[in-house]
């Protein structure tokens, strides 16, 4: 399959990301539609030409049309969605999602589906703190990674058309990994740093802080405000991989806490060096 | 003493923030001198117009003519500069530093002090992830804070003439707050902020990981690019109340691992929710 302009697309679940997706896809000819759960979300979407056509019910044409079906779900209801209504999809679609754990939920949805029917994981790694179509801003897309996360049983097909799918998106980036490298990066770059941000604000409940707070900590602190529904769910999904990266850190954090402790000053000053280069390399590549 | 323009500064150690307070001084109209090590930080000084005048020596006359002293060195340094030199300051004389710990330094000081030479301790809370005086840039300051942290030795007037100061150099916020309450509150959310940020760095060394950094994990670790020399110093130099900061946070992350590990949905979105409030006070009042 060729991604041109006269493929028709479905996307399932019209949230924030998923209405990222339409708008960037309208905006570049093609026929989009949605199926979603909130009447409201719908209307809207149609009301400002973010959609072309849209339901709040599993509608059999709607699927029936589709070329590209896009899955917009948090994880589990991913996986529910398939289970009730995998059948209705056509052979020759591919379908693709934008989850942001892999490992847990690909190779169960590519064992779920008929043959013929092609699933393509791919994670667009961008968000806001803001949630809701209304919210849906495709300009968030632009100095971000979208990453293909095919298995064993993809195509070299599927896999050209889903990274195709991330250009005409407009992300910065493109590459592919495998669910577990996928899940691996993920719980150290992303939920690790969640898990911090979270955690920091959670220690001190001194509203007078507030007065005195610098730049460092706003920037820090950013992405503790957080979508508990969708991150609980995200971590406990990656637990494995995610506890790992989180005892890591800890180890190092108390390495770095027994230089202060015991006066090592020579051993906390060598890992300030090692941060401060590695650090470095992430502004080179920014 | 009132601060107007007639007043002579001189800064002692012209680094990064020494620059910065010379450079909104002299914006000011203000007579600036400066004493400083290296004579080309003073040969550069000079020819940007950031000092009118200025020694790589400990001058006697530069001291003498002095109403105003700042102290930007190392905590250390700056010990043992007014051990070896404190009988050059003329009474009358009041002298200030921008030093971030407080309770370890201010009462030593004070106590090194003649009678009649008082000093009123300040914490610019502004910095660059770059040092010296050819990176000092005092745009920095305005949308900073800027506390004056004095003893119960300190008179009304010095309290006063230091905030003015604060005024004048173009902080956005000048406070107040006794050593003790200072080093604490510095101790969360500066000096634990970056050891979070050096052990992220440091906590795992794949160069891969650069390729799929998102703002994010940027934002976090911006910080991680640290001088090793001085926050090595900051660290011991408030080692207490930064060890109860670091274990208080560490408790709190170990409980966010643990609910992760056991599958505790609803404490980990309670967390969550106390985190997304907090931190939405921060961004109110930025």
């Amino acid at each position: 399959m060729k991604l041109d302009a006269s493929k028709k697309i479905l996307i399932v679940g019209l949230g924030l990301l998923g209405g990222c997706y339409a708008m960037a896809l309208k905006k570049k000819g093609f026929y989009v539609t949605a199926i979603t759960k909130e009447p409201d979300d719908l209307t809207y979407a149609l009301s400002q030409g973010i959609i072309d056509k849209g339901s709040t019910t599993v509608e059999a044409e709607l699927i029936k049309e589709a070329d590209i079906i896009v899955f917009a779900l948090y994880p589990h209801t991913f996986i529910e969605w398939i289970k009730e209504n995998g059948d209705l999809i056509q052979e020759g679609t591919v379908i693709t999602d934008v989850t942001g754990v892999k490992g847990c939920l690909v190779y169960e949805i590519q064992a779920l589906l008929k043959p013929g029917v092609e699933f393509i994981a791919a994670h667009p790694m961008a968000g806001r703190e803001v949630s809701g179509v209304r919210n849906s801003d495709d300009s968030i897309f632009k100095e971000a990674n979208y990453i293909v996360v095919p298995t064993e049983a993809n195509t070299f097909g599927a896999i050209e058309l889903c990274k195709e799918l991330g250009e005409i998106l407009g992300f910065a980036r493109v590459s592919v990994l495998n669910p577990e490298k996928h899940d691996e990066m993920i719980a150290f770059l992303s939920q690790l740093t969640h898990c911090i941000a979270v955690s920091l604000m959670c220690a001190n409940d001194n509203p007078g802080l507030v007065l005195y707070t610098g730049d460092s900590f706003r920037d820090l602190t950013r992405i503790a405000r957080i979508n508990d529904e969708m991150w609980s769910e995200l971590f406990l999904s990656n637990k494995d991989a995610l506890l790992k990266e989180m005892e890591k850190y800890r180890k190092t954090f108390d390495k770095l806490y027994d230089c202060i402790k015991h006066n090592d000053r020579e051993e906390m000053r060598s890992m300030m060096r090692i941060s401060t280069e590695r650090r470095g390399e992430f502004n080179k590549k920014s």
